[in-house]
């Protein structure tokens, strides 16, 4: 060997000793790849579009080091059994509802929203400050996963009704389409509930299967078009008053996660849940106008409504409470917060509220 | 040189060569320290709480490779002067109020809240997805700086009495401690505005040198102690709906930062946005309590005083508009997404709300 190429390779030598201190820092960045599959259609831009903001955040937070790819329901899970999919491994992370797994226990459906439980703002209040996550993850670890807050969609609209209901006789036998626990409470009042895909409510209503249908409001039902069959438009939603999206994570998986991977899905959680509310912020005024412009007729629900409503949920959470420690424990604790919070939320919050829309039609 | 040797050698060679690679990853976290003065005393845990909780999660998402140190109010920049320091590249970010700096420009008020601008979600909306973002930065550019969010404290109280107020005639000639553009309005109704620190109100209150005095609501309110000397307590704050608080980032700074860098700060600004409204939102219901206890007297401003303010605001940001063309572009962009959002967010969320608040007493 030659001396100036001794010193070649010295010099390559040098090179690698500098470098043999990297890799501390280079496996504090390691390349991951998750998978994500979401109750959500791509059709649903608000869902589908929060839980793929999130995958987004990650990799941009991470120079594409952690990357999660994104599936609609159905492409590699059913939109319905993606906590199941997380739950087993078979994928890292799920974004979903809660409620939509209140079958496999009725404490899920705390995780998205209660009926008759708070605001968007009270139940965020309570997931992050008031006991919310810690009770809500504490039940979740019995199925293998850690929850992270990853999206809201505000206070939900009641639903599309082809007849005026005014009182709670008017609901007596009707059947009505509506999704998780609440259909619980819709039982108490005579109503039958009925569990259908987003895709099968308009031929149901059209044909008179069912007589009315909730969904989300005003942004995602004017796609749907249950306006032309079914006019009657009743707010508000009371069983989703602020419902929480959440993400799943596998619980192996999570732990694994070196601890700034965590934060940063925290954190994208975070920014992901704010998108989504902003989304529906921004969409919702203009979708309302269209569907008013089309035919559609807004009503509140009756206050007998409400309070018939309001007396049979307070009872089936009782009754429900009495047989589920985990059930009454979370119940507890988010009635508790929703409580206190109102006492504070309903004095500057809601009578400036009040005043603005009144002044802002001007 | 022997064979064994230069085996040695091309083997650290060939690792030099692997790890050749590394650089890229290497320098995908370079350390950075940066420093941010807050507008905070600590004893403002909500405020200086969410910029200490920003700093906390920049360093959790990179390794503690991206370091932000923090300073309360005084301690390396004066309080109101943050925006400053961060214009000069004194410190890369500070974590402040914008409408402290209206004295420079009044368009600076939209950056936390306009007197009767839109609450918290709105605002927070406006922000993200309806311009606002895009129309502060442009305006923020001339001052060498960017705007992340980065915490809201809800809507305000109108302030601490004296005496009660019941018409527009009570506030006239009325001493009033009062911060930023909000001033001018009540100038317009005949208060006579007072710029005093936290510390100095008190004093000022018990002497008689002022009439009443405005500051947050109820949590930090009641540190200060205003309720044994002016008991009469008002809702709402009407010129401050719903506050955000921004982080202003040197723009030369910010340009220079790796884009995942940027990324991390901005999700860092979302969470500690999230955590100061949950905080507010878990810490009011008490202390309200408290201070009802303490012998505080809640009263609504009269529907007179609301409508004269109104008129006021109205008044002021005509004029403001007809002069100053940045204030009339953030203002319209604004006026013109709260109108809209109104007239949705008072159907189901006000309508829940009143309900909730009713219902949650029992």
């Amino acid at each position: 060997m030659k001396r100036r190429d001794f010193i070649k390779v010295t010099g390559l030598g040098a090179a690698g000793a500098a470098t043999l201190a990297a890799p501390a820092i280079a496996q504090s960045m390691p390349e991951i790849k998750w998978r994500m599959p979401t109750s959500w259609p791509k059709s649903l831009d608000t869902l589908y579009g929060g839980a793929e903001m999130m995958c987004k955040l990650v990799a941009e937070a991470t120079d594409n080091k952690f990357q999660i790819q994104i599936f609609a329901a159905g492409e590699i899970v059913p939109g319905l059994q993606v906590l199941d999919a997380v739950q087993n491994a078979t994928c890292e992370i799920g974004h979903t509802a809660s409620y939509y797994y209140f079958g496999k226990d009725p404490t899920f459906t705390f995780g998205s929203s209660v009926p008759f439980g708070p605001n968007m703002r009270i139940n965020q209040a309570w997931y992050m400050l008031g006991g919310g996550r810690e009770v809500l993850n504490e039940f979740y670890k019995s199925y293998n996963v850690i929850s992270l807050l990853a999206g809201n969609t505000g206070c939900q609209m009641g639903g599309w009704f082809r007849k005026e209901v005014n009182t709670p006789d008017d609901l007596r036998g009707m059947k009505f389409r509506i999704g998780g626990f609440a259909g619980r409470v819709l039982q108490k009042l005579g109503v039958v509930p009925q569990q259908l895909a987003g895709g099968d409510i308009y031929p149901a209503l059209e044909k008179g299967t069912i007589d009315g249908a909730e969904w989300v409001g005003p942004y995602d039902d004017e796609k749907l078009g249950f306006y032309k069959i079914a006019p009657h438009y009743y707010y508000p939603g009371w069983w989703e008053g602020g419902p929480m999206l959440l993400a799943f994570v596998n619980l192996d998986k999570w732990n694994a996660l070196p601890k700034y991977y965590q934060s940063v899905l925290e954190q994208a959680g975070h920014y992901s849940n704010n998108w989504m509310m902003a989304r529906y912020d921004q969409a919702n005024p203009m979708a309302l106008r269209k569907l008013l412009a089309g035919g559609a007729k807004l009503h509140a629900f009756s206050p007998p409504i409400m309070d018939a409503s309001y007396k049979a949920a307070k009872e089936l959470h009782s009754e429900v409470s009495a047989t589920n420690p985990n059930f009454k424990k979370v119940y507890e604790s988010l009635t508790k917060f929703s409580n206190d919070s109102y006492a504070w939320f309903q004095v500057a919050e809601v009578g400036y509220d009040i005043f603005m829309a009144r002044h802002s039609q001007s």
